[in-house]
Parts: structure tokens; C-alpha cells; sequence
């Protein structure tokens, strides 16, 4: 037996941390039992119990290629999530994309009321910034900072909400490539960047060109991740989806596939894969499930 | 001539503070020239040029006391002010207040759209980390990770945000006096808390008794706030507030007139007053300042 003989597999390593987030988030949010309980009901559905944790799942993956201590990546991943999941509740609401499922059960607006659902997402955002500041992570608080920083720059106009603003603007537009691109570096991208970079600064100092790498994969990634989606939401039926699929078309949304048409579409989500492996090629064995992770994003559902 | 005679009035004072206050949130506020514009220029507008930035003030005072560089309290008081003004934004929306007026000009969401009003909140609530994050407050990097999580839980969902979940709760319902301060502690008294204690934590250590005096003061001075707005919504007309007044009993929400009736309302917030003073005296002239805002807060209108 060798040492690789002890590594889980790429499912079990998945299940394993999708597991350790679910506690982690568990353990963030706030008790059900605690006034409001209606609010923290509605935080708790939100994102709990749904998901396939990917922004944790990168974070982890990028964290344990720089040395980061679990438990930090832990919170970390936590704090992404929790952008994430309020992102969700917020463009499910009725003025943004009014969508009733997501994730296989109603939206939070429809499960409790939209004042709720409003209120549930802004304090989920909150939260995530309390996750990162309320324990020391690493032992350097400046950097700590630092990720912080980073993690508000990535959520805010110039990162995901931003994007999500592009995304309303281009409704019934016809957008060409580099707005599309334009679109999704901020509304998707930047979060799952944000997350690759956050787990990669958890760990001791990676050297210059390992984090240009890195910062390269998770942008590739993130737009990545958005070309996948396209793809599913054109292919895909509602109950493999989970969500209401087809609504980009209905909406009139630009999308890679009302740009590109599915073939070539499908063919620049294997491109922009070779690309992402490329950029961990020199990181060895040590980028595995980074390698993982790329793959399984664009294999998910084709 | 001595040195007292230099010091600016009240109002000379205010007018600085409110001047440089609106200079550091019109730099930290995005540029609308930069893409997404429209998302920009919301946030500008639910931003500058409004309010009496009463949480910058009272950031400046005790920041002031507690020897801490005015730099440093800009940042601070741009971070709660943001959280104000991402609350309000938020607030206004049809599906929590429905207001279409705020501050004498029409709400975020009339003058743009919903899903603007949301995601400029959102990105306002952003904002406020970023700017508390972005570059060194002090010289602790622990300590200012120590206000950054002292702003979150202010403003999450046991704090400004829970607030507003239990007074939506509320509408139409008997609540004691007990419950409602519970309410105004959480949805208004938070976040006056935080920006006297983030102020005051930007400057040299205060020792523990004078920490637990100010902390005192603004909680009480948080709750005063609440009394004099249940109490300007009252008697108030429209033009003089510059929101549409009434609104409290229109919407039959439970408030300290309502429950004490306007003449005990009056007497209880001047005992406030007197309590709030009390817990400055130690401070002597140092705290000349929070003293006048306490004052300026019950008799801003009556």
C-alpha cells in the first residue's frame, strides 16, 4: 500500500466536505429557537439542506493546496455560501427573476412572504461577514483583513450584485460575447474566484506566479460554471434542474447558448476545461481535486 | 482668550462633521461614471446628500473622546451610515413599508426601479464591510477585526435586521411596553449602539468603567432616538418630516405614543435625557459633544 491508496475518492472527498459545511453552516446560523424565529426560520430554510456547496467545495480544495487549516477553511467556505444563498433569495424575489422553486422546494419569498425573504437575505449577507471577523483565521489578523476586503469586493456593485444589475439591464438585449463575459466575470465569477483566492490565502503564503495560477483557474472556473449553466437550463427539464428550467429563454436573457447554439457552446465548456487544467498543471498532485472540481462542473449533467 | 473660547458652537460643529461626512461617503460611494451606472447612481442617491447623520455624529464624538483620528471616524461613520441607508433603502420597499417618500425626494425604488432599489441596498450593506476592511483603522488589525464584527451582529438578524423582522411581527398587534423596546433595541438602538462603541473603540483604550459608561449612553440614547421618531410620527406634518408622517398609526403599528399616550411619551423621553447625561458626567468636558447630541436628538422638533 501506498499513500494514494488512502485517498478518498473524488465522491467521497465531495460528500466529506459537503457534510463538514453542512455542520459548519448549521453551526453559524442562528437558532430557530432565538427571537425572530420567523427570520432565523427563513435563514435556516435558505441554506440549509440544498446545493452542491461548490464555492465550499473550491475553497476547500484550494485551501488544502496552500496548507490552510480545515477549520478555517470551514468558515471560509461558510462565508461564501452565505453570499451565495442570500444572492439566491434575493434574485428569486418578485422583482428580480420571480421564481417559486429553487433547489427542488419553494422559495423562501413563497415558503414564508417576501418582507421575510427580503430581511433573511440581507442578514445572511451580514452573517457572512461576521463568520470571517468574529474568530481570528490564520494567525495573521492583517490578512484576515485582508480576505474580508476581498470578500466584500467580490459580493458588492463591482462584483455579484453588480453582475446581477448587467443581468437586469440586458434583458430583451442582444448582448455580443465580451458583454455577455462581462456579465457573468461579475455576477457568477467573482464569487467563485473569490472563493479559490480566500481558500488560497488561508494557507501559508503561496509564491507570486502559484497564486497568478490559481487566480487564472478560479476565473476560468467561474465563467466556466456560468457556460455550464447556460447549457443546462437550455437542455435540462425542470425536475433534473431542480429549478424552473427555460426561464432564460422566456425572459429573453442573453445566454452562451442563444450566443454561441449548444455545439459550440458544449465546445468552448471543453476549451475553457483545458484551459483551468492547464493552469494547475505545475501544482502536480497537489491540485487534484481542483483538477476534480473543474471537471465535474462542466460533467455535471452532459 | 482661552482655549474654550475656540471651540466651535453646536451647530458649527454638526455642520463640519455632517460636511466631512459627506465628503468621505462620496468617495467611498462607487463612481457612476463606472459600469454598472445605473446601480451606481442609485446608491449615490440613497446615499448623499440626505439625512442628519446622526450616527456619524455620534462616531465623531465618541471617537473624538477617546483621542481616536478623525481619518479613522470617517471610515466608521461612513460604514454605519451606509448600513442606515441600506436599512431605509430596503425599508421603503413595497414589500416591507411601501414609502415613496423619504427624505422630502421620492424612495430609491420610485426613482429607479425594485430590483434597483434591492440590489443598491444590497450593495450598500456591502459597502459598509468594505469600507471598514479595505486599509488599516488604527494601528491593531485585531481590534479592527473586532469592529467589524461588532457592525455585523449590530446589523444582522439579532441586530438592525431582527429588529425589523419583529416589528413587521408586530403590525396590528397589543404589544406591552417590554416588547416594544425589546423591538426598537434590535431594530434602531443597534446600530446607535455600534456607531457610539466602533467610535470610541478607534481610539486609545478607554478604561472598562468609562467603556461601560458609554455603552450605557448609547443604548439608552438608541432608544431615546426611537421615542422622539414614535413621537415626531405623531405629531409631525409631512412637509416638516420629510416622509410621509402618520404612517404608524395608518398601519396600525404599535408605538411608544400609541402606548403611553403623547404627553407620558414626552415625560419618558426626558427622563431618558437626564439618564443618558448622567452617564456622561464622569467624563466632564470631554463629552461636552455626546451630551449636546443627546439633547439634539429629543429636541430636534419639539
Amino acid at each position: 500500500m501506498n499513500a494514494d491508496s488512502k485517498l478518498p475518492s473524488f465522491s467521497d472527498w465531495t460528500a466529506q466536505i459537503q457534510q463538514r459545511t453542512e455542520v459548519a453552516l448549521a453551526g453559524v446560523l442562528p437558532d430557530p429557537a432565538v427571537a425572530p424565529q420567523r427570520l432565523h426560520e427563513a435563514m435556516r430554510y435558505a441554506v440549509l439542506d440544498g446545493g452542491k456547496r461548490v464555492r465550499p467545495l473550491l475553497a476547500h480544495a484550494a485551501g488544502a493546496l496552500a496548507g490552510a487549516a480545515a477549520e478555517d477553511l470551514d468558515r471560509i467556505a461558510c462565508a461564501v455560501e452565505l453570499i451565495h444563498a442570500y444572492s439566491l433569495v434575493h434574485d428569486d424575489l418578485p422583482c428580480m427573476d420571480d421564481d417559486v422553486l429553487r433547489r427542488g422546494k419553494p422559495t423562501v419569498h413563497v415558503e414564508f412572504d417576501e418582507a421575510t425573504a427580503l430581511l433573511a437575505g440581507d442578514a445572511l449577507q451580514t452573517l457572512a461577514f461576521q463568520v470571517l471577523a468574529e474568530r481570528p483565521l490564520g494567525a495573521d489578523p492583517a490578512n484576515q483583513l485582508a480576505m474580508l476586503n476581498q470578500l466584500a469586493v467580490a459580493s458588492g456593485s463591482r462584483g455579484m450584485a453588480g453582475g446581477q444589475a448587467i443581468d437586469l439591464a440586458a434583458v430583451g438585449k442582444r448582448l455580443g460575447r465580451e458583454e455577455l463575459e462581462f456579465m457573468h466575470i461579475h455576477k457568477t465569477g467573482a464569487l467563485i474566484r473569490a472563493a479559490v483566492l480566500l481558500g488560497a490565502r488561508a494557507g501559508g503564503a503561496l509564491a507570486a506566479d502559484e497564486l497568478e495560477r490559481l487566480d487564472h483557474y478560479a476565473k476560468v472556473v467561474g465563467l466556466l460554471f456560468q457556460v455550464v449553466d447556460d447549457l443546462l437550463d437550455a437542455e435540462a427539464d425542470t425536475a433534473t434542474l431542480g429549478k424552473t428550467a427555460g426561464k432564460d429563454a422566456d425572459n429573453d436573457k442573453p445566454t452562451y447558448v442563444s450566443l454561441l447554439g449548444l455545439v459550440d457552446a458544449r465546445r468552448l465548456a471543453e476549451e475553457m476545461l483545458d484551459d483551468a487544467r492547464a493552469s494547475l498543471r505545475p501544482f502536480g498532485a497537489r491540485a487534484l481535486r481542483l483538477e476534480q472540481l473543474a471537471d465535474y462542473i462542466v460533467h455535471r449533467a452532459f
